[in-house]
């Protein structure tokens, strides 16, 4: 048995996972942030990238049921707020904020929340994580959230691109990412905090570190998903939005 | 509400989603037996396959402990032996035929049986069939298996295409499809008798009509994984088993 990591030693860890497997490293991201990508797969982006928002509320209530302190579930329950906003939108969450990224692109609201139109493998990649986190151990359920420790820059680099190189893009319809950023920030500091505390041993420090890779490789499946469908000629499975196809699901074309 | 569907209307709905959504559509299904695939193509394909046929005999066991019916049971029990086999392996089950496939491929059965080689998005999908079958009633569950209507047709074409076009492949190594004809005639016989016989309404037989969809989706996104990662030129996943870096893991090669 290895002995456990220093704080130092499992930090330097975790963040060689986010250096090699995090999804700012995958084509697709520097595709779009580049603006290489056409309209039609930012707009699957959005679309897709829906499925993996929409799931984030529900796994955080399974990893605030797994908490055991008032103070932990009480920081865990910001999140919540976070994506689900106040009564009466004011201020409104993160899932509203996304939806006003799908329509400026043209979606409808409902077929955005229907999910029907995106890729089966999105939604499989977004079941598995919600699955994971409810299977798992505390610990290892606030480790798959880790991801956020690498996302402030991935942020800045989506805004800055997006609203650099696409006009029908406008900052008012990137507000997710806004108050993403800071949110991140918060949430991962506490999350490492969290991890460093309740990880007793090394072999709970490695069941950390496999849940960091396993959120990654979440991260990572929906980009290959959504450039293979949309970007390298794969099949748009039956059923999923095609843009040659369903011109009539959008509010209005490129 | 509309009404009941009679036996042969609901036998030509689910007909249908087969006609149009099962996997002998998928063009990679098409390039595999027509013989347009790499070797490398090949065993990516059956690589990431073993990620399905591993979780068969657990979704069988969950199935299994959802029917109320002895007579039921017992039917159901047999697909779990088809698949594990008989203790010494006098038969062997459906599990080892298909290593039998990848070993003749070159790879190392633990390498394999680790899974750790597949592409994140095969394990997803194979899991959240697993989840399906989990949560749903026996009723979705056993409809999620009627996939296997439409099987032994692809099976036929797989193995006269890849035996006509690939000289790696002998019929040995193709074993696992030869048993499978019959067993999925016999077991979707039996399935689609059952949800004819427990679908007692309108809303019900829905419900088998889309578990067929989904599983349809499960089956389809894998190739639509296998195709962008090792044919359409994406990523290959952090891990994953790329062909050109790890030509260690094959114990020979083409």
């Amino acid at each position: 048995m290895k002995r456990k990591m220093t704080r130092t030693e499992f930090e330097k860890n975790l963040m060689e996972i986010g250096a090699h497997q995090y999804h700012n490293r995958h084509p697709f991201h520097h595709r779009m942030h580049t603006g290489q990508c056409s309209i039609d797969e930012i707009r699957a982006w959005a679309l897709n990238r829906f499925c993996y928002q929409r799931i984030i509320p529900e796994k955080d209530s399974y990893v605030m049921a797994k908490l055991e302190g008032v103070e932990d579930r009480r920081e865990w329950r910001q999140r919540i707020v976070d994506h689900d906003g106040e009564i009466d939108d004011h201020p409104e969450g993160g899932l509203r904020r996304w939806l006003a990224l799908t329509t400026q692109l043209g979606f409808d609201r409902d077929y955005v929340m229907s999910m029907n139109g995106a890729l089966p493998v999105t939604r499989f990649a977004a079941n598995s994580y919600l699955t994971f986190v409810r299977e798992k151990t505390a610990l290892e359920a606030v480790a798959s959230s880790l991801t956020e420790l690498f996302s402030p820059n991935i942020i800045s680099e989506r805004v800055q691109g997006m609203l650099a190189h696409y006009d029908f893009i406008t900052e008012d319809s990137l507000r997710y990412f806004s108050y993403r950023k800071s949110q991140a920030n918060r949430d991962s500091n506490w999350a490492l905090d969290y991890i460093d505390r309740q990880a007793g041993s090394r072999s709970e420090q490695e069941l950390c570190l496999a849940a960091l890779k396993f959120k990654c490789d979440v991260l990572w499946s929906m980009l290959d998903a959504i450039a293979g469908a949309y970007q390298l000629g794969g099949t748009i499975p039956p059923g999923s939005w095609d843009p040659s196809a369903d011109a009539d699901v959008l509010r209005y074309s490129a």
